[in-house]
């Protein structure tokens, strides 16, 4: 065993612990009312300290818990280690493992016979129904974690294949209003700074997609002084981009001046073949959205020469039309990929919000249909409240008198 | 009649008319579909260049229109001039008009019978819905552009009260992201300045509510080198208000360092006694909400000497205590009141949703429940599409196999 | 005489008054040293309320002050006819006036023979190099507070011309950090919401210059949600724009694109005949610069039909080529054409220092040369410690240890 | 030999060499001219890829160059081993060095006995100045990359000790405005999420010192979300700060409600024992600043026990009062030791005056004063144009009659 590795793993985890307030005082509620003693659950999250200390939380609660990655390349080895020697979590998972290893890990977690699962994008549940079906009668519920897992899960619902219920934890309040945008905001510009040591004020740097992520990364962009431009498909989002100061483009024009370009969309093909061949010479490319088909890999294959690799997390593609691009993280998200992930602090939110939700399907799953639900409203409001405590911050409160004026239409001119 | 008067209205409508396209496209629609042709409709806003074009251009249309204002400051009465004799409106508005006057302007409007009414902060259908319960049953529907508005209407709704369909035109996603936001923003500032000259940057600046005006105001009070104090209610939005940067306090708190107190709540008593006790000498205190009970005159009354004018739309308290401070346009709107309102091209915007909820009720008035409807999405999007058009804009368009990839559940890692 | 005319300006006197809190003990300080007893000073300065309080405290202080404007578009009536009636200042200005009654208004200013000059822009001083030489000899100095008017003196000391020594006031800390900066940023929008009612945010606006007005202009473009573009002709500044997130292209590429163009600059004919012949169609004109060429109104009349005033301080001009363009206050400085100039504080710690320099110059004049002089440095820091005082503010000092170490070179790694 | 360092090391230092265009031209320049032709250098910078370059570039022109690190944390051993194997540069520096270690390398560079000097933050000057006195008359000439080194060098001057002529490269435009200002604002916030994977947005978070580092630092914090309070000592730029939006406060304030501290002043012992007793608990202490002595280590030694290493570049220091503080790479200036420094782009400015400082040293040492040269402006300019060029960014020419009218004191209103 790697000593130093699992030291490393040891601390990241413990300063994870540390900074993770929100979450502690859930699992003490959670231990305390023993809602999951002896609860089976299964999770594919990308397993770094923040996952690592869901997993210990819900461990600590009296779950039997056995983890996997949601991706080859965002596993932190140093805290699998530790999570395994010092924890005694059951963890799956290895930065840079193969398709192949990677499903072999989601194989494993589902061979504990989870009763719930927790997911990051879908693939574990997809799995539970295709090639794993024989276990669907068992599993009672599950959660997911990203706005792609949620559309996934939404599309199977709507086609009726979804048998058991899923918490969009995606959609709650607490969740993608914080880490989506200033998570995947900041986490971005960690992974990109890390792989490429660049500037980023005074580059035209693309975003694509102005959702919650987007609107996240355009914001931190222009923070760092970038010059942004967004693209989009919306056009209410489109105008919003545009009245945000942004310049706002369709992609054939945007790449044309592109210094960086971001994807978020939760889309594939964002970046392809038809925007290579116009795209500027020494444009440095890169994910954050869920899956590495957001800029398309095999458009890249088809217009340039097998990549060179020059830099730790860039690969350079050298096009047939003379130009050349950079590829970070072989498109995979690079915030985690090269980056540490999100913020410890929000992460804390997230799986907070996680954390209640295995709890809330674990008392309720019983009745609830086989279908996308909503996390419940006060569960965000709680989250909020021990969130704010633990910031140290107070707010204002609603007197009778506004509480009741707010009720009424009469008042007025 | 005051010929510069006309000149100064006439020019205004004039410039608005030139600005506002996406109106313009909408009216020829309506003109062309004659669907408002002979429909009576009474309208309570704010009267000035852009209200007006509204105006004429329901009647443009073929709609007979009367027109009062919803606030007795907020009245542009070159605008209410060069409506009357250029433009053939019928108005009943006077800035400076008294609480009497406003409610004969009221009236004024409900007398020529209308069939649809469109309102701004409700007092026109509360009106309806008490001292003009006789002309209940005539009316087919309304609108209303404010959330101060569509909260008394849902109060009501809830009640069992509402009489009529009433479209909440305020949350359509092309009004409230626009309007409330970079409208209040901006406008607000117009009006500050106008009202003061001085210095944003560098000042202790409160903002008291988060949501879509109060953000919109912290946005740009930021913009203008303003250190943003917000104060909230809701949890969820004082923990985003603080990532975004921006300090959170209670107001007991924040008036003890506050140089400017903005109020965009929507409720009352945001400003009142207790926070007048140790509000800081010199203090600024401005509204942008809906109504002048956000910071309590009553208040200020029981504490301070009568008011002193020190500046067209300054009165300084001098509070018992020793200290004072400044209110702007007597608590009523700044933005309005002070200012010229939220840009044009912001009530284009607002104001195409307006027309077409109006053709929308006209046409299914007689299968809607006496309920608050929303705006429906093709709307938002049909004037999203004609916005991007007039402001030169382009965007993405989902490939055929994007489409189906984000309908398909199967494809992941 | 016009009651309410006198209200308003003694009202915004009141106002600035209560506001300028260094010049107040600034002022204090030259009455109890009489430095300026019987001092006869003749000014051209913007006539408006800040202003007015210089002129105020000047003669508060003893000395026999005289005014007249420096610039036909920037008085405040309101406040003229103030200085007179209840502040006993000549003030010798009129909005609006002729070329012609301008230059008598500088002329009625030098007919009291003043001993000390405070010049704007530079008239009076050339006036004196010119014209009134026979005055030259009893001038003992001047202050000049612009960027514009120290370019011209430095010039003009450099062909060896200049006969009387000039404090440089613009080029001091306190004044132009401050008033160039924030004080041009703010007030341009001020003059540009006032004219135009028109959105910031989502408008490509294109800023002439980025010296310290322009950067002022561009950074508050910015916050006001503006997309915007530097235009330079110095290299490092052209990159410092760019590296502070903005689009940095030359004119004729800019008007192509821009919907605003703000010139500051400090030069003519930044927009000339050949731009106007690809600027985008409805492009807004606007100047904060000193002078009403920058934007060549030579070349619009060559290029359009005779303007049409289309809102109180807007023309339209109808371009030959089909297009039209919008042009504020006649292309005079619009932050006081269009609105109320400098916020209240910046303009206190300018002309704390203009006081100051005052001071300087009548100590000290017998032995300074006939040259451009710098304020110096322990001005600034006296007028910066009042106004950190005024502001509340305390700040750290340095330890006996730290300044020991501040002047060692030996201790290191 | 760690093959998998030195691929690493060289793929940085290839990667650097593609970005740094500005140097590049400049190489060639200096290879063409054979300026450098058979001089040596002595060279102690932070041992990273873009100084590898700058050596690769000394080199390339002909130079005999020697190479030590200038910080005993900030080598990047990868990149020190390709120097070394690939690219025959002698290199002496590891990172982790001890300081007998750290005296050693500077020793062996100066034992090449060099004709010039590069140094950074003056510690190899000041040994010549010392310990290596029999050296100094060999010496012709040196730069100096840091404000730190700078001030200790005029110290030195002003003593009169100083016995060579030294270029002050920090105090050129294209080297301050950029690589203080936006080079230490990113790469300070590279280092810090790397170092701490902590959220920045809705901190609290102090920049001790608003010269241009702290300025740079204070932008990205805002720009990343924090709320910003700044310490200064100097009154001008305590204003500035404010206006800039920022709060400020003296130390002893500031700490009670900092979350983070980055210290960049120049200065020592900014964070010290009195400051400690009432910092809160939590806090994270950063340095940016050349040396490590900004944050007090003996102070916290003295209040503190015996640190305990928490994440790899992380301490903590549990102070007898109970509460904790973390310590981010020993105080030592975390964008190097934590991070990878500045960006490319932004050395590639630097350096390119440093390379023309040199040539200028060599060219001009023997008519030049033994004290602390300014960069000749036409160098900025000679650097900025390429730059622009490298940029693809072409600007605004004055024209004839521009040149004319600036040149010109008689053109008036």
């Amino acid at each position: 065993m790697d000593r130093e590795l699992l030291l490393k793993g040891s601390r990241r985890l413990g300063w994870a612990e540390a900074h993770m307030s929100v979450l502690r005082e859930i699992g003490e509620r959670l231990e305390k009312n023993e809602s999951l003693r002896g609860v089976k659950v299964g999770m594919a999250l990308h397993v770094e300290a923040k996952t690592g200390m869901l997993a210990v939380t819900l461990a600590k609660a009296g779950a039997k818990v056995r983890l996997a990655s949601c991706n080859p390349l965002s596993t932190d080895d140093s805290v699998s280690l530790a999570l395994k020697e010092e924890r005694g979590i059951e963890v799956y998972a290895r930065r840079g493992e193969s398709n192949t290893e990677y499903y072999e890990n989601l194989n494993s977690v589902l061979d504990m016979r989870p009763d719930f699962v927790i997911d990051d994008g879908a693939d574990l549940i997809t799995m539970l129904h295709t090639v794993r079906r024989e276990q669907l009668e068992e599993i009672k519920g599950g959660n997911e974690e990203t706005t792609t897992g949620v559309i996934r899960l939404k599309a199977m619902a709507r086609d009726g294949k979804l048998k058991f219920p899923v918490m969009a934890v995606n959609d709650a309040r607490m969740k993608y209003l914080f880490d989506n945008r200033y998570g995947t905001g900041q986490s971005t510009f960690d992974g990109f700074m890390n792989a490429t040591n660049l500037l980023i004020a005074g580059k035209e740097l693309v975003v694509a997609g102005y959702g919650w992520c987007g609107r996240g990364v355009a914001m931190r962009a222009k923070g760092l002084g970038a010059n942004v431009i967004v693209t989009e498909v919306d056009p209410i989002r489109a105008i919003e981009a545009k009245l945000d100061g942004f310049q706002v483009l369709p992609m054939m024009q945007a790449v044309r001046q592109a210094d960086i370009i971001i994807t978020v969309t939760g889309c594939k093909d964002v970046v392809r073949k038809e925007h290579l061949s116009v795209i500027k010479d020494g444009c440095v490319l890169g994910n954050s959205g869920h899956f590495d088909n957001e800029i398309s890999k095999k458009a890249l294959e088809e217009v340039a020469a097998p990549p060179v690799r020059v830099r730790e997390q860039v690969e350079r593609y050298d096009l047939t039309n003379g130009r050349k691009v950079y590829l970070i993280s072989e498109g995979r998200l690079m915030n985690l990929a090269s980056g540490q992930g999100h913020p410890v602090e929000i992460m804390d939110m997230s799986f907070s919000i996680q954390a209640l939700s295995l709890e809330h399907l674990v008392r309720n799953h019983a009745s609830m249909a086989p279908n996308v639900h909503s996390v419940p409203p006060e569960m965000d409001e709680l989250v909020a409240r021990i969130k704010l405590k633990t910031m140290g911050l107070s707010i204002d409160e609603l007197t009778p008198t506004q509480k009741k004026y707010l009720d009424d239409w009469q008042e007025g001119t």
